[in-house]
């Protein structure tokens, strides 16, 4: 066990989300999304609730330039138009060179080519995180075609082994998005067992939260924590978030609009009860 | 009279909506959508909630290998870009090579040349289904100018006569939306009057409807009902959960988080004290 | 005192108010809208909720032609794709040409420069209001760099000299938005205290304001009021519309959702007793 791991316990993690969260809310980070054309509305409409600020900036010219001066940045695959493909690049580029923090999502890789290319193009410049379902991560690291879309059809331990690949490619953290979310680094494994359904039935559901991932890491700048934690710290105060909006929710509708209420709402001091959290030791890949 | 229409009645379209929405949610069809930037979130949204499975994929290099494995897809021409255009003809002809069900929907073609050339090109295709408001099928048929966007100017019967002349030509279906929604093909004339007026004061309250129509002909693959059922199921299934989300709606933003609430909801069971249909002999175009 | 300014008080402002919002239901004016990807569905919905046409026509081949038959026409720079940057030149020389008014929103400039340079070209054509919070008025006056998104880091007067030079270049109206908005023309300076500042925590809440001043530009066509007049009024319809919404929202979801509500309920009788306007005579630039 690791010198990192003596100080990461399931206590210790809840304590940084609640330290991130109140970090976030007193210096929202300015988080650059390049994402899919379905969901830059809600996206946007998640950080703004969560109290962070959205810049989507995605053209040529300006994304590369803006990863500098951003707090974290997003790069989600789910409908790569050429121009947004080239930004992508750019903007990770721009990420490296300046030291932002960024999130890959490499949304429904496998079958389909295209994103399929860039995903492994962008993986190349080390995302400090990725994020995806289970057949997403499984498929970049080249253990499985993945490609139905964004369905997470394979339980998050399926991809555990090929997460622990990845993140020991890049040296940063692999999170794992299903029923029971599973975040890996070099350093430990952290499992959280918060969320509802719902999250399922609104598009974006998923996509946000690599949004959200990204605000934390933006954060986490200002607090010193590693990016698993970050990444870990975002999970779960969306999933806690989510919690509270399933309930009274009378559909994926209302949902979806109680959802960045309740982001807006969770606060600081309600996570310690809340957050189902368990660390562990790194599993060698 | 033909063979088809001895089995259609207004109960049995009934009968097969029931059995087609049974259907969709025991094996969800993903459904390819290539549509507009203004309403990509919230047709997303109506297919999670229905129960299908969306994915956007609109690029070129994708568009067409997705249409080969989905299940159905929509072509929706509201803000068509270069990339759009390409990605949709790519589309329309995997569909076509791979036997895939397709939604035409020409917006607000007449007036405007760049989409009014496309969608001939897609027409040529041989679409499915083509849905679209009344002034759009005129301008299809190379009726009227239409064009004022995507209004309903023109009565869905205004355009009857259009809507018979491009089924003959596709020899597919053709659906009309308005107060009352009228679906033709060479076997019979389906009208259905259920809805709500608060549908034309949300942005994507028809070219959602396409999209749940692409959604119940991949239904259909698996119980053999025809594209015009199949269309006429789509129909009565949006317009009965509008009305259900009109009830209690404070106005069209409350309405349309209720709409995705009342298409979660909706019940084959209910259908058939519901639905209001009417079925006759087609008439020659 | 110039003759216009005669015929110019708080109550003349209110009152042009409430007749602009009875012609604009009336007659639904065609609003085309070149805007970003983050917002259009919402910008959209903003309108169909008050009563306009709303109509997302921006590509090239279309954006011109159309320009010239639509009522109004908003240019937002959020995420100029170049299709979307050609179109802007297009629409805004066909507007041009036409007489149709429109509104240039110049999101984030300043430090970004792709859109900055678009601004200023676009800024040469003539636009009849230009919209944008104090930095982005700042940066299109070359007084600041602005660039942080379109977080409004300035106080509204802050940018009162920017928006004065802007308005005697343009000959038009500038409107710079914040807790108190402001509208300036040759004639007159307009001061606006409604609104809520939840208006700030759902994207697109300052953008779809630009959409409703063109949506209201296209209304003063019928009734002959200047353009400043008919900025004030879509912010003063806009903004307590917000205060209405902002009555028992739970969070910015709930708010966006009454939001629309409010817009299609908030009544011309109602305006009288809620508007906190005040205008003055101009200062020089």
């Amino acid at each position: 066990m690791n010198a990192r791991l003596e100080h990461l316990s399931d206590e210790s993690v809840v304590e940084a989300t609640a330290s991130l969260l109140t970090a976030l809310r007193a210096e929202p980070p300015l988080v650059q999304c390049i994402t899919n054309a379905v969901v830059t509305g809600f996206t946007a409409n998640v950080l703004l609730a969560l109290g962070a600020a959205p810049a989507m900036v995605d053209i040529t010219g300006e994304a590369g330039l803006f990863a500098g001066i951003s707090s974290g940045l997003l790069v989600n695959l789910g409908t790569p138009t050429p121009e947004q493909r080239a930004a992508s690049l750019e903007a990770a580029n721009g990420a490296r060179t300046a030291g932002t923090p960024w999130v890959l999502d490499p949304v429904a890789i496998g079958v389909l080519p295209v994103r399929t290319a860039l995903a492994h193009e962008l993986l190349a410049l080390g995302p400090t995180v990725i994020r995806g379902n289970a057949s997403e991560i499984l498929a970049l690291a080249g253990r499985s075609a993945g490609g139905r879309g964004v369905d997470a059809l394979d339980g998050t331990e399926a991809a555990a082994d090929a997460a622990r690949e990845l993140a020991a490619r890049t040296g940063g953290a692999v999170a794992v998005s299903g029923p029971i979310d599973l975040i890996v680094d070099a350093d430990a494994e952290i499992r959280i067992d918060n969320g509802d359904a719902l999250l399922t039935r609104v598009t974006g559901g998923g996509c946000a939260l690599g949004a959200v991932m990204a605000a934390f890491l933006g954060a986490a700048r200002q607090t010193g924590h590693a990016p698993a934690v970050a990444a870990a710290a975002a999970t779960i105060v969306y999933t806690i978030a989510a919690e509270d909006a399933a309930q009274g929710a009378d559909g994926p509708g209302s949902f979806a609009v109680r959802l960045l209420d309740a982001l807006a709402a969770v606060a600081p001091a309600d996570l310690a009860a809340r957050a189902r959290v368990a660390v562990t030791a790194p599993v060698a890949a």
